[in-house]
């Protein structure tokens, strides 16, 4: 147990807790249809019109009144007379009603017109000019899309907390919303603290070592989709320097991270901090690696802290820090690609920690196998870039016999062969 | 079959020949590993150095010579003396190097001095000022990570076509990489066609529609993560305007991209256009819905044909489009989340064409049963936004019986109850 660390929770709990005692402080905000992928809505959405607006053909072919060609066949075709084409983006009432013994042309699309009530496909019709030869009769509505079958004027399309794709934008234009109401984007301070570390690029020296946990962390962060982040540097390890760096980050973002300063050396400032200046929502999670992970308030906002380590670091943003900045919002996070497979090696758990084992698959046969990556502690930056996914082994498990079948979540799926 | 298409190619032959005849011209930039998820890698790439680049602890403890302590035990504990604290970033030669009966501290992370071989961990020792007893022997090599461990100078760390993740920033980031070579983003054009839409937000008549199919294709491309799109607006049913719109499209992108004017009316410009300027390569594809899905090179650049149609349009981005984007740059798509469920009705599939089936999934007892959602033809988009996933159904099989398990991808997980 790290000395500056209280008893560790589970990560059910401190979800729980955290999202119960801490609330993100964002505005709903305007967005265009057009920008809106990945954000998410903040309200009900009720759909302000009809769709389509009209009923609508599904086919190309010939608007007709189902009850003038019930008794045609390709032996005894019912002959109407064509008053002209309806196109897409016409108005239905082109050439007025259709009366009985009349049809008109309609495509894909077209709305159609007053008095019909069927549309007749082009391959069960044989035009001679203006007389079209209807062979097979049609039952109403066959082949017409009717007035809000899409989706009905105040209908709910989708639900507060829902996080917009593309085809919930289609619908939303399509019924001539131009803007949605979703949460403005939520700005993350991220903030590197370590005097060991250098940017790549600059020259090494003595036992410095190059950044790298918080160049995934910041662009982990940006691929949520609903989220900016805005990066403070490298903070060296000095109890001053760190407040103030975070001070800073707090004022111009929603929330901050940290990435290092937590782990067990009398330099470790976070903890210290955090004593301080704010108070602890969440001090360590029951999670390997990833122990350190947590959540403290200061100045009323939310700080999260991450490992300095890369692995325990992505651990934490994956099973805390992701889910909690989705559930604050209302929303579900995605899950990630995943594939069965069959465990070809025995995983120790120790009871109490949620683990998560980095693996390799293979395929052979239409099975896949999957085995440990085998590595010494959490510091093997490779074990995510070069794995193929990883495994999650809850809490309750002392752990995973060989032979069983597990779920691996899919980290670089293409590396798979 | 629409009158302007020719024999439709199947979905596996239609990649094989774009991807063989055209080629995208993109050229290979230099983009900061702050900013570069996503993008895709032009050249394999090797690591500049050794990482770790010296031996490092794996534990916080003491650095030890393992010959030293073989003979240790809590009841016979070895008495070493500590000469100091080597801290993450300090030198390893700091105290210079460790003589028989030595020890120093390290923490995680700290260079191992010259002379030891070995970590003992705190836990395993007592310390009484200066004189560390040692209560474990530890065998070489434990709790050290050694130089090179993680990845090797001049090892390969990814291959080209690799889709950069945050986690292989980090690993660049780490071995001292400021700057990847990546395929500079591609930019598509996005060109709408038909008199009868109409922009959201401004007010709809006669039998106009807002635009929808456009507003999700946008949004689709841009979801790929190395792309960037530009949008030219709706262009009437027009051959010169339409011509003119692609022409400033093709001029000013690397992909142009058309939506709409593909169906079986007089009025559809696409493939006129096509035959006058240029030649297809692919005029369409046996898909379901989908089958104008197309492409074609104009002005020596790829033209995709999509249709005006939204589950079409989507069909053809997600089975031809997509996949051919990231072939032309030798990667490979990232899978969909997809969950195994038992189909609860039965779905005909008409052979040779391959289907994209929207579908609803329910949970019962830990079994994810799915059925078709039962829409008219392919215009109804809330079956796209409110469905929860889709099946695709072989180009060989006649169907898929009720009973039999399937794969289901996930458009709306979170919908799921």
């Amino acid at each position: 147990m790290p000395r500056f660390w209280g008893k560790l929770v589970r990560i059910k709990d401190a979800l729980e807790k955290a999202v119960n005692t801490i609330k993100l402080d964002v505005n709903i905000v305007e967005e265009s249809i057009w920008h809106a992928t990945g954000l998410i809505l903040a309200r009900d959405l009720y759909s302000p019109m009809d769709l389509p607006r009209f009923n609508r053909s599904a086919v190309d072919g010939y608007a007709v009144r189902s009850i003038d060609v019930a008794g045609a066949s390709p032996t005894n075709p019912v002959v109407l007379k064509c008053k002209g084409i309806i196109e897409t983006g016409d108005p239905p009432d082109k050439y007025g009603i259709i009366s009985p013994g009349e049809a008109i042309e309609v495509l894909t699309g077209s709305p159609i017109p007053p008095g019909a009530d069927a549309v007749v496909m082009y391959e069960d019709t044989v035009r001679k000019e203006d007389e079209i030869h209807i062979l097979r009769p049609v039952s109403p509505w066959t082949n017409i899309t009717r007035q809000g079958e899409d989706i009905g004027k105040n209908q709910l399309m989708f639900r507060k907390g829902t996080i917009l794709k593309p085809w919930h934008l289609a619908l939303a234009s399509a019924v001539g919303l131009s803007k949605l109401p979703v949460y403005e984007r939520v700005q993350v301070g991220v903030v590197s603290i370590g005097s060991e570390l250098v940017e790549p690029g600059k020259p090494l020296y003595g036992g410095k070592i190059y950044l790298s946990t918080d160049v995934m962390v910041k662009q982990l962060i940006e691929q949520l989709g609903f989220t900016t982040t805005k990066y403070y540097g490298i903070v060296p390890d000095d109890l001053d320097r760190v407040s103030k760096a975070i001070s800073k980050a707090l004022a111009e973002n929603h929330i901050v991270v940290t990435i290092g300063g937590t782990s067990v050396s009398d330099k470790d400032l976070i903890p210290m901090l955090v004593e301080r200046r704010g108070k602890w929502i969440i001090r360590g999670i029951a999670l390997r690696p990833g122990r350190t992970t947590g959540v403290a308030v200061i100045d009323k906002k939310p700080l999260f802290t991450l490992s300095g380590n890369p692995i325990a670091a992505w651990v934490g943003f994956e099973a805390f820090m992701k889910p909690l900045l989705h559930l604050w919002l209302g929303a579900q996070p995605e899950p990630y690609p995943a594939i069965r497979a069959r465990l070809s090696r025995r995983i120790v758990n120790p009871v109490g920690y949620r683990s998560y084992v980095r693996v390799l698959v293979r395929k052979e046969y239409n099975t896949y196998y999957v085995e440990p990556y085998r590595v010494k502690g959490s510091s093997i930056i490779s074990s995510l870039a070069r794995t193929h996914g990883f495994i999650v082994v809850e809490e309750d498990l002392e752990g995973i016999e060989a032979g069983e079948e597990v779920e691996v979540f899919l980290l670089n799926p293409s590396n798979i062969v």
